[in-house]
């Protein structure tokens, strides 16, 4: 192929398309680079055409810069890199990023967030000590809520970030009072827990979900196949789990039984140690429990448009009493997804977790 | 003031525009004209210009057609009528609305939806027999969902359309464990409940509310002050009452107690007889009720961004044991208000409430 004339597939992009060309390219791989970032780059030449795009490997592979680089070659020179994080700065598995984009020839770099771990930043510094071009900011609110939230939590707190996800009645109820719970979503809403799922380094449930539901805790495809990333999963409780059980069986991601009922254990587990994001996926006593340990960062309500009026509830005890100290939250996002809608939260803001 | 030019309000408007503003004036007279429908009408003279408008009357008061064509008088001769429901076509308090528009010259007719009620229809009939241009269906579904649709609903099942509205957190409480309730939801979503208040013509509501909440039940302005039209408050269950409550003491509207725990009961109870709409509040075990007996038409759910873990339950036993007989709804709107979520949902199509 000549390379005097553009391929067909490249094309001049602005900034902020660039950048969701790179946000894209992170999403993608989210789920499988814990406990590095989802970063996606996207470098473009001089004349603004698209010529490499890169997201961050697995542990120990190239990220998401180098990537990039690599496929723009000799055109990265005098062009701008475009990148969700701002370049690493520190030796880790993989040498510094910086040093990739200054010996390529980039001039200009935009970043949409700074990276909040000492060790890892001060690579805009120097890029910018260097002569490049630096801007800050593109798309910073879609990248932080997007594939980088996590690490950006887990970076700033110490600790994993934790979704709470739930799938109720319209009137709280997590399954009918015998028990049965299935379905209570329709199969679009369930298809996005799946892609949720795929994005997770972990899905915890506690000791109660595993016994009634022997659930599968795996992000599949509607046909049923597996995703190629699984998360771990985890289950928590005092309880014996039966050898018979799904989670033990099935050999499709391993599974971890922490025998606590502790949350503030369960996310320090020397296990968890390269978790980033975890779904919590009940059921009611574990998620309560985590509420009133103040761990829920991000609350995601699947609520299906039907009435049980008997039957286990969405939340169980979280430590509140009285109105006075009921938990407030702020809705990011209200969406209908298929028949069903959900609802995306988080802790009012102030609020302390 | 002349006649021979325009008055400065006086605008030409498309057929649809009239209609709209029909509902406006009708949703204006919503709760004060039980038994008889809210209706609206705008008059437009041949030119297409707004010469009257008018609404329902309280019982006993002139229908909409004939306050509208008071006001155009002369102008209304070749002009058109723009009616959210047919035109009525039989003696009650009133003499048919059909003969006043032939009297008054009209010459073309829009009317929203038809009478089910086969003594008063056949007016779009007769005003076809008599060269009347008649056309049915300009924004029905907006009139159908809007101030008729307890009418409609009563005309067609001989009983008031019934709405549930429930103030509940995410995961489905209505009070925290005290009791202590006040307030789940905002300031406009609660706005909102007594804009919808002032437009039913009962509220009804379980003794365990009445006794543990002390309600007064009315419909109330922002500053506290009451609406001109107040529903009937209705408190169902076989406990007293204390005669100190603020429903026997405010004086701001009739309250009527049925020592019953049976909804049809309720619903076909002669006090109840010119009901068209009931706003059903509360609480958990009388909405548990009305859910087992089939007669709740509308549900309205403000969820508060909240979580309690502990609390009463949105919905009491509603006679569903198992999730193949969880009661399906499907959602009619989803709304943001204020900080809070209003979801609007209705019996699933096909379902027999
Ligand atoms: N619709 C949904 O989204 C959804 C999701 C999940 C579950 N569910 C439903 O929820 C029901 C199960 O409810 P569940 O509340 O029993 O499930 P759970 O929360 O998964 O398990 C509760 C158990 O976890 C252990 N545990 C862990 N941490 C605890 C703590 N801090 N405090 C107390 N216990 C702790 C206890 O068992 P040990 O004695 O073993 O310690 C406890 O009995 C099932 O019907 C399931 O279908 C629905
Ligand atoms: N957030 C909200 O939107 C909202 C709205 C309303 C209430 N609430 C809360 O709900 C709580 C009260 O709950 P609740 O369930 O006791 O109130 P409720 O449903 O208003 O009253 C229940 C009582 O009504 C009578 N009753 C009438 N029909 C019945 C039937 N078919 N079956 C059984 N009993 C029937 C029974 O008392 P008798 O023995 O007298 O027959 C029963 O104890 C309060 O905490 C209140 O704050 C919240």
């Amino acid at each position: 192929m000549s390379t005097a004339s553009p391929a067909p597939y490249e094309t001049s992009v602005g900034v902020t398309d660039a950048m969701r060309r790179a946000l894209a390219a992170s999403d993608r791989v989210h789920g499988s680079t814990s406990p590095n970032p989802a970063v996606g780059c996207v470098v473009l030449d001089r004349a603004g055409t698209v010529v490499g795009t890169g997201a961050t490997a697995p542990p120990g592979g190239p990220h998401a810069e180098r990537t990039a680089l690599a496929a723009a070659g000799e055109r990265a020179v005098g062009g701008t890199a475009v990148v969700t994080l701002e370049p690493c700065n520190h030796h880790g598995r993989t040498p510094p990023c910086v040093d990739a984009l200054l010996d390529a020839g980039i001039v200009r770099v935009h970043a949409a967030v700074t990276d909040p771990n000492p060790i890892a930043a001060g690579g805009l510094e120097r890029l910018r000590a260097a002569g490049v071009d630096v801007t800050l900011g593109t798309l910073a609110d879609e990248v932080a809520r997007g594939p980088l939230r996590g690490w950006l939590h887990r970076q700033r707190t110490g600790r994993p970030h934790v979704t709470w996800k739930v799938a109720s009645t319209l009137d709280g109820r997590v399954a009918a009072a015998d028990g049965t719970s299935r379905w209570i979503t329709g199969p679009q809403a369930r298809g996005e827990v799946h892609d949720l799922r795929r994005r997770m380094d972990a899905i915890v449930a506690g000791t109660g979900t595993v016994l009634a539901d022997d659930p599968a805790l795996t992000a599949r495809h509607p046909d049923g196949t597996l995703f190629a990333d699984q998360p771990l999963r985890v289950v928590v409780g005092l309880r014996d789990v039966p050898p018979g059980a799904r989670l033990h069986t099935d050999g499709a991601a391993p599974t971890l039984h922490l025998r606590t009922r502790d949350p503030a254990e369960v996310l320090k587990d020397p296990a968890m140690r390269d978790v980033v994001d975890v779904l919590l996926e009940g059921g009611p006593i574990l998620a309560g429990a985590f509420v009133a340990a103040g761990v829920v960062d991000r609350v995601l309500v699947h609520l299906a448009p039907a009435l049980l009026g008997e039957g286990p509830q969405a939340l169980g005890a979280a430590g509140v009493g009285t109105i006075a100290d009921i938990v407030r939250l702020q809705v990011d996002e209200v969406r209908r997804v298929g028949d069903d809608v959900v609802i995306d939260a988080r802790p009012a803001s102030g609020q302390v977790w």
